[in-house]
């Protein structure tokens, strides 16, 4: 079974400035595709805390992927950790160098913009249809940048690229009880199927509590069975449904 | 300095299924103490991965936050997991079953909902005036809810017990300009005022290229300084200002 972690870097999350977007929608798309998302890192725009979690994560999973610290700015110092984390030099890549001219007039190929033609030797370019800054690939790390359009539209052109399992698919349903009630049968349900991961989301929504039961696993008929026996349980509860 | 560290423990996060709030709080409350974000870890409902992320962060940061898996469902084992970090057994402490009995009729308070009493042995509780099973604090690791409105409850009752600093300050501006046309400028004003970290982050809205220039430091004059030189570099390249 394959599993992933996401690196995100970039101060502007830690300091709550700019809410990420990329876990979710790089959890969604990794799950429809069989892959577990195992953890996820953030971490400052800092060469060693960007090398270190890059090493631990890299060497962990079947696959890593990194948003953000890309573009041209003084900031952007993702290349140069990944080309350290994997002891090789950043080199101007010439296939880069004519995606960006093929953007940008002659005027406007400045130094800044060719730092983002500087990738880690041995990589292979990720297509940006975006903005044509590419990202790229090195061994099983997948470099991207943070902006979500463009991590989409470069996840979009790999995502073939990965290996692919049974999708994890998922089942849920809403009911109006506090958890505590549901807890002790909802234990039963999961231990009636081991096999299926049974989680339980409470919610406050104007006084009012709800539990939203979510099943999750790549056997479309055991999540169904476990829906069924959770409805039973609201029933016997007296639980109201309030969604699914 | 003080920094800090967020483990954000759960599936829901992991699936894409649930969009966490709790960082961006988070990183906003600890910035206006003074207290450095340096790091978020996302991670599964694995007693394994919580103690083996909690032990790298506990010993490298002042504090750290935990968010999620306390609740009564079997899902919920942060708890345990904390127990198992710090080599000491779970007990059902006294004072946390005397809050739940203050929220619970006696043939309520079932077995599930007493496991929200079970706490590490030497940890101190964290209120949690919203629906009063608590969090803890066991040495410099605040464990709390990952429901929004809980967590935030629990913050602000614990907040007035971290170190403080000089509040984090940030001015930011945004141009109508590609961030390639500002990125030499925006390092010269970098390399001038070393003591303010400038960060630069582009957007794209209906076609137009934006970048939102983001100074951040303690003192507000040399935030401001950089403002105003943002602004200057504005004027020269023709950019318009799009807000602040």
């Amino acid at each position: 079974m394959a599993n992933a972690a996401i690196l995100v870097i970039g101060n502007e999350i830690l300091s709550g400035r700019t809410q990420d977007a990329n876990v979710a929608y790089l959890g969604k798309e990794l799950a429809a595709r069989g892959i577990t998302l195992s953890e996820v890192r953030i971490v400052r725009d800092d060469q060693p805390a960007i090398v270190a979690a890059l090493d631990a994560l890299r060497t962990s999973h079947t696959y890593v992927f990194t948003s953000g610290g890309i573009g041209p700015t003084h900031d952007d110092i993702t290349s140069a950790a990944i080309a350290r984390a994997f002891g090789v030099p950043l080199e101007r890549n010439p296939e880069a160098v004519r995606r960006l001219q093929s953007r940008y007039g002659d005027g406007e190929l400045n130094a800044a913009r060719l730092k983002m033609a500087e990738i880690p030797v041995g990589a292979q370019l990720v297509d940006n249809p975006v903005s044509q800054a590419p990202g790229f690939r090195m061994a099983n790390v997948f470099v991207m940048a943070g902006v979500p359009s463009i991590l989409r539209a470069m996840f979009e052109g790999i995502r073939h690229t990965l290996a692919e399992g049974p999708p994890h698919l998922s089942r849920s349903v809403t009911l109006a009880v506090r958890e505590g009630d549901l807890a002790e049968g909802l234990t039963r349900i999961q231990d009636r199927h081991p096999e299926v991961e049974v989680g339980s989301y409470p919610s406050f929504t104007e006084g009012r509590s709800l539990v939203t039961i979510v099943a999750r696993g790549t056997d479309a008929g055991r999540l169904d069975g476990v829906m069924a026996e959770t409805r039973v349980l609201a029933a016997e509860l007296g639980a109201a449904l309030a969604e699914g």
